[in-house]
């Protein structure tokens, strides 16, 4: 409903806006986490690094715990103190803060060129015998990347190919992403779509209107079980009974191998505001409970193919992450 | 938020308080568009029922054509009409206000004794051997009905035998009636629930949080197809894929034997408004498309029973909904 731009101008401000859901989307977090550490460096008052190590490592922790589930943020913070590791005591604060904006200036030029990769690859596994249905959830475009965007990249190459017949858009409970930000980037980019309910999203299925389900993702583990937005599970589990093809997109940034299996990553639990007000009009009555899950987990065996900036990694999964893993790290990138 | 009563002194006022969903629930259509007829007979001036007859069907049109899922709403009006069919031309209006007000009131403590016998049959469901976490839809209690509810009726007589161990609240977008009438109806009884987000209940099958699922119906086919609000079916699928129960309470008035499956119940879609508006206040881009069916359709096969008045149908559906019709009638009871 409005446009208005959050200057974050410190290592607080960063951190409240990740809190808050200012910024949100994983590698949207995770940019601006890098960011985050490179002004409080530029923002210190030191003159060598050794002076400014403990610091520099309290603002990682702070920016840290701001998020549980996401699993860029550790991966963009963990680039910036591995090359802070490099640091030697002495080296001046121009340098530190240069060094630093470096390495945050590529992680958001690498998210755009990713985030275009996937869209890429998701266009490749159109068909082209006829335009596709296509239905999203929450927000994974420009709001949620550096640019572009992962699920809604593939669905603006798509668009650019002719290859769309239709896109709907789950609102997204109980925060409302494909209601205000979705429908938002593609009004802008004037791709033509209808803004549903979550719970109408079965209903289209069977109605044999859905060909694809396309989502993001906020991690994913080494089996390739797949945290995402709550209601995404659900979506998977109605795509298996309908026979609709369910598609993660996301960069190997999303990654997580240290995370074995979907049990082990944590769902936020966020406040049962978000359920009772809406807007900051109170809509339930006063002092009852709530459960407010984030995030939920899809399971491997859910999902048709996972699409990243090396192509669209496919069943097994434990198999098809760890060799596109290896890939990354035989090219010199550094990898989760 | 706030308790107002809306008193309907005239036909128009009940059309128009069913339309705009002061009264929801298909229970409480019928029930409410069966005074209709009644109050509209009252306020009408004749002197004998031919004078008043195409009034009356007037009236009985009217009131059709405000809703076009629940059947209740239809077999409400084929009850009075029924009664009408009765009536000779000299007859007095005092005896035809008198003879209609009879049917609509029978018909609405029939339905409160309905709704006590479903809660009765449910709870028979309960093995005893531990306690139910029990998950629901919309709303389905004495806000629904002529009291009591039906889902909601189960749940109360669950809760009064100490059957209950959890009670989960879908808050049902887009209209929200788990947030504002379950919630209200619950936490006006006592009974302890938490309230969660559509897209939540798959995940809180996958914890193995669920039990049941209990939901209500606003149509249900000779084959046992459900009609039922919007979400009811991505839950039964959900369901079926946790091995989860899923129960659907209904009267017998809620079966329509002449829709031989649900491919032939109509759903209604209703406005974008209550998608893009959030208690009056725009919440998406303006100009957006949206698709707001107000129902989907849940096939028999994923539904593990439905419990009626007369005890709890099992499958196959066609052959036990057919047999308690046919018991219905032989009770004398009008039957759909």
């Amino acid at each position: 409903l409005e446009e208005r731009w959050l200057v974050c101008a410190d290592l607080e401000t960063v951190a409240v806006a990740i809190e808050t859901m200012v910024v949100r989307g994983a590698p949207a977090i995770g940019c601006t986490a890098a960011f985050g550490l490179a002004i409080h460096a530029r923002n210190a008052q030191f003159q060598y690094w050794k002076d400014f190590r403990i610091n520099f490592y309290a603002g990682y922790d702070r920016l840290q715990r701001t998020r549980p589930t996401a699993v860029n943020l550790f991966y963009a913070l963990k680039k910036m103190s591995a090359e802070a590791e490099l640091f030697d005591d002495a080296l001046s604060k121009d340098e530190c803060v240069r060094r630093l904006e470096t390495v945050a200036v590529a992680l958001f030029d690498d998210d755009i060129n990713t985030c275009r990769q996937i869209g890429q690859h998701g266009l490749s596994l159109w068909s082209e015998s006829r335009k596709l249905r296509v239905l999203t959830h929450c927000n994974t475009g420009s709001l949620a990347t550096a640019g572009y965007g992962t699920a809604l990249g593939i669905i603006r190459s798509l668009h650019q190919a002719g290859a769309l017949e239709a896109v709907y858009v789950d609102e997204t409970r109980p925060y409302m992403q494909g209601t205000r930000l979705t429908s938002y980037e593609l009004k802008a980019d004037g791709i033509p779509f209808e803004l549903i309910c979550d719970s109408s999203a079965a209903y289209l299925m069977s109605q044999g209107k859905v060909d694809w389900v396309v989502v993001g993702a906020d991690r994913i583990a080494a089996n390739g079980d797949t945290a995402n937005k709550i209601g995404t599970y659900s979506l998977a589990v109605n795509c298996q009974y309908h026979n609709v093809a369910f598609y993660v997109a996301a960069p190997l940034a999303t990654f997580d191998p240290s995370t074995a299996s979907g049990k082990d990553i944590p769902v936020e639990m966020r406040t049962p505001d978000e359920i009772t007000k809406l807007f900051g009009q109170q809509v339930a009555p006063s002092g009852i409970a709530c459960l407010n899950p984030s995030f939920d987990v899809t399971p491997a065996s859910l999902i048709t193919g996972i699409v990243t900036e090396l192509g669209v990694l496919r069943p097994p999964f434990t198999d098809s992450i760890a060799a596109a893993l290896n890939v990354q790290r035989a090219e010199g990138g550094f990898c989760p």
